[in-house]
């Protein structure tokens, strides 16, 4: 029996194509600007946002505190959801490399309203305010949630209207794409940079992309050396990256379609509780309803040779990716069953 | 005619024993512990919030991102309600000096819920997550409510079962606890560190108090220094602030009682909302329900002798203190009358 | 026996002229912009420098890294001389507040050389490189010499070159002027920024004064108010200081030539030595060439009610000021006999 | 004609065993600590250096910034030389990142004497005092010189002594190794941490690695996660990673003694000044002793087949790594014979 492993998406490994990409891949010194690879990549990416150029950098995380270090001077306030990612699961790096102000807003299964980010702009000259550097958007949202359109763009124009850059972490923002039916640049089109990650459902072993406008992107090239983010034959890793948005972008719809087809069958357990309509993407999160020995179920998911992470206060989350095939799913809701039944 | 200023009571003028204290203070190099009168202030300060020990700072903005300073690690997570001072009114300062990232509620009449307070603090370690350091409390709240004891005794019950810390922000303590018939030591007992302003409606020309335990107290004095705050022979200052503790908090009340007799006087005027529930303090905001004409007011106002500041989308706040007296708010109710009834 | 204290200037207490000042002095709130003798205060000190405008702060060390703040992005370099007062005394605030990164030159006497400083300028652009934010100077220096206008000339001479601005921490610079028989103005014209203390030689009990071009001065005022150093009704300790520039800049000659009298004095003590050529202003620094019992010293001029720093590594510090007269060095100078005779 | 590339040993490309290497490479998510390869590589390098745990990132400007920022506290000093690298080349990133104040000091040949280092350390508290957080080595320097062993003995003696931690910027510590005919061991024993770049010399394509204590290096493993370097299946660049601290630390000798070749041919060309003495690793830097035209010799390089790096200001830095062969350096020095002949 194989493991199989939905804790994320983040653990795929890079497929055949990939490692024939990186054994092949035709380098430089990145630093110097030399590596071809890395160049075909950032231009291959920019082009599927839209957007005039783009940046290889080690993680999304890096990409993210890069745009925010970019756009914003220290002290500059910055509006997001606060259960964003940046918010979330960043370590607080905004604070310590950007020096930015935090100005969370709850938001509606992730959505800001327009209203609720316009009332934090800060309007005018006032010697006690912080400037409103940039506002965060997140599609798809770490919540599993896509953002639909209209409300990308009810953002994007309150934020034009006071001329404030809007950041979006796009992490998955082809799995959003892939939710709505729609191209990637189609969801970009509402932010000035955007950040996306290679690693996550697309499956390359290391690095994202930040894209935007040219002069942004030379200005955070600058930044991503500052960062320690320089790196030199980075076309080794660019390689399977072009791979990834080569190859496995299409495919995206069939790990939503795997998340679906593992909600239905958790919906219909007992003692299980998982909304059928937050399920747009590769995660289907969902809540025991009864106590349950969690040392027990992990156990018994383990046995079932299932890696996942334990559910915190009740809530668990599982992620498909381009490793998981159906019937690792069915193996993993009768482990559950055997638990539940218990 | 005589100004009369309601723009805030930051305008207060000092008064004639507060000149005289200056005058006659006996000072010394502070840097080098050696003024008295400082040493004085800081121990009556302590003394009158319920603490160990207490610090003379030049101003409340630099109390509070002293505190900030002081509590936190830089990358620290600080949870605070998003209406409050050191989150709208410090121009940014806790992300540049402190390097914390800030967690803004939506607090309910400025008030976070200790559910709130509760689903934001990270239990736990994670690599992903900053350390929650810090709760800040802001009472009275700059919105001119105060915040009930139950209220900071369950906020500071959630902090204490977690471990954080608790700055209060109170800039105006004493005003809250004339409201509430409670002792300023009530109010702070909920609060590790607290910060007070002696030179609003205190009246003392210059300077704050940032109090807590004395081994804070003491590194707070080392990063007082550093962000530039040792003050020389700052007893000439903290001499008056000797007379505001001890001759100005009681008659705070009249204050309260005079923006009442300002706010039922308000009420009744034609396009004028005024909500008497939120009038907790020495200030009255309220609202014009009809378009007036901005720099009519205003004129309005200044031929009548008043310093005001013009409403906001609006809304309107006048603030009462020593100097103003009631028939100075009558002056200022027959011009509203004037303009409204034009 | 009345105490003479020769630890520092910074010591010295407010005269009569100081207190009466205080206690008539007009006030408003400085915040507002209203209060008439801070703005008298900034207009005449800004003068004084020949300088567009000028800023009031609460502390000299505020005011060199609202200096460096305001001058400079995060991460930009700071040329500077390494003994000097910023480097040296100021907790590292320049890295915790202004994020820059000091470029430190071991001078000669305090004074880098032009060669120096150009070697360390960034010439054009390179993305390894910090960008150069600003030179800082000092004069007088904090180890008393007096920097000569040739290499004040000198080094702003670089700068302008590389269009580099210049940052003059002159704490002391009336003592300079005085030293080098000029105007304030004549250094200052060096400088792009000018800092200087109230509160030492000058006598003020509280602040100093940031001065430079009027849009200079404009965002330091923000930026102050960040830092926590917007003061209320500052005019009450900006009136002592307009005293100190009117009535203690002339008399400083005084504080040098008893300096002098007291190097002269120590030069003869066995044991003793003292650089009669590096007595430029208040301070003699001199050296026991014997080893001696620092307690003992200490009691023997607390005996002879003198309060002094120890000696640290027999190296002793001198600090006249007016109210040191003749006849208390003197009783210095005999309990030093004293303990060297033993 | 094949071009060769001398800039630097940075533009090193990956040997076929490296390509294979990444081929093969069995990976995991490294964040989740799931990489056998990355693990596999982190235990390499700390027992190469002698160290109890060593960590995988990105670059070395990364090691050394997540290194500042791991010892240090926000505000404290960092005493270091002052053309090191990371003074030099790092884009200020200490004072962003680590928020650290550097005191930079002139070496002799980039070595700092004990007693350099001894007068700058804080010695007890002083309230005006950084503290000093960290002495920052570099071997070898990157000016091409190896610093002696004892030299490093009596830095790390005055750091000990003084309970200061000390950090190695080892980017070319195998270099620096091979040129003293000792372990890596030996010169690493003198640091608390040590950086090392496994792209440069050791031909790596991306990485370097921060080493140290179990504890240090935990916290530097969160800090990473902040910084923005948490790679997913980095397994793919670690495993070059291994063969290059297996298979290319040898050889290093061999691109010293191409260096030394190279040196001696051209110490005898006409207008070239070059110090055979300072020749200790893979870099020959070599001054023009008349004026040439940089654009002439720049054409005539290219045309030669040879990629370098402009001289700046008359000085030339050639770089040897294992594509350089001793007939390119003979091809490159007939390029300058005929351009310096002309």
């Amino acid at each position: 029996m194989q493991w199989i492993d939905v804790r994320s998406d983040t653990v795929t490994q890079p497929t055949p194509a990939m490692r024939e990409a990186m054994f092949n891949a035709e380098v430089g010194d990145d630093v110097y600007g030399d590596d071809p690879t890395v160049q075909a990549l950032e231009q291959l990416a920019a082009e599927k946002l839209g957007k005039e150029a783009a940046l290889f950098v080690p993680t999304g995380n890096f990409g993210n505190q890069l745009a925010i270090f970019t756009h914003c001077q220290r002290g500059d306030e910055v509006i997001l959801e606060e259960s964003c990612h940046i918010v979330w699961h960043e370590t607080g790096g905004a604070a310590v490399i950007g020096g930015v102000q935090l100005r969370t807003i709850a938001g509606v299964d992730g959505v800001m309203s327009p209203e609720a980010i316009e009332q934090r702009i800060r309007v005018g000259e006032d010697i006690h305010w912080p400037r409103t550097g940039l506002i965060c958007l997140e599609n798809a949202h770490c919540n599993g949630r896509v953002i639909p359109l209209e409300a990308m763009a009810a953002s994007a124009e309150v934020a034009r209207r006071h001329q404030v850059p809007v950041h979006l972490d796009g992490a998955r923002i082809f799995n959003a794409a892939a939710h709505l039916g729609c191209d990637a640049r189609d969801i970009a089109q509402y932010a000035d940079t955007v950040m996306f990650c290679l690693s996550k459902g697309l499956a390359a072993p290391v690095g994202s992309i930040l894209a935007g406008r040219a002069d942004f992107i030379a200005r955070a090239r600058r930044n991503r050396k500052l960062l320690g983010g320089g790196m030199r034959q980075a076309g080794v890793i660019a390689a399977p990256g072009i791979v990834a948005l080569n190859e496995m972008v299409d495919r995206l719809k069939d790990d939503h379609a795997n998340a679906r087809y593992l909600a239905e069958r958790l919906a219909v357990l007992p003692c299980v509780e998982v909304k059928l309509e937050d399920v747009h993407i590769n995660m289907v999160w969902f809540r025991f309803t009864a106590d349950i020995d969690v040392a027990e179920l992990m156990a018994a998911l383990r046995q079932a040779g299932v890696k996942a992470n334990p559910p915190e206060g009740g809530l668990m989350r599982i992620v498909t990716h381009w490793q998981v095939r159906r019937e690792d799913l069915d193996r993993l809701v009768e482990a559950l069953q055997r638990v539940l039944s218990d």
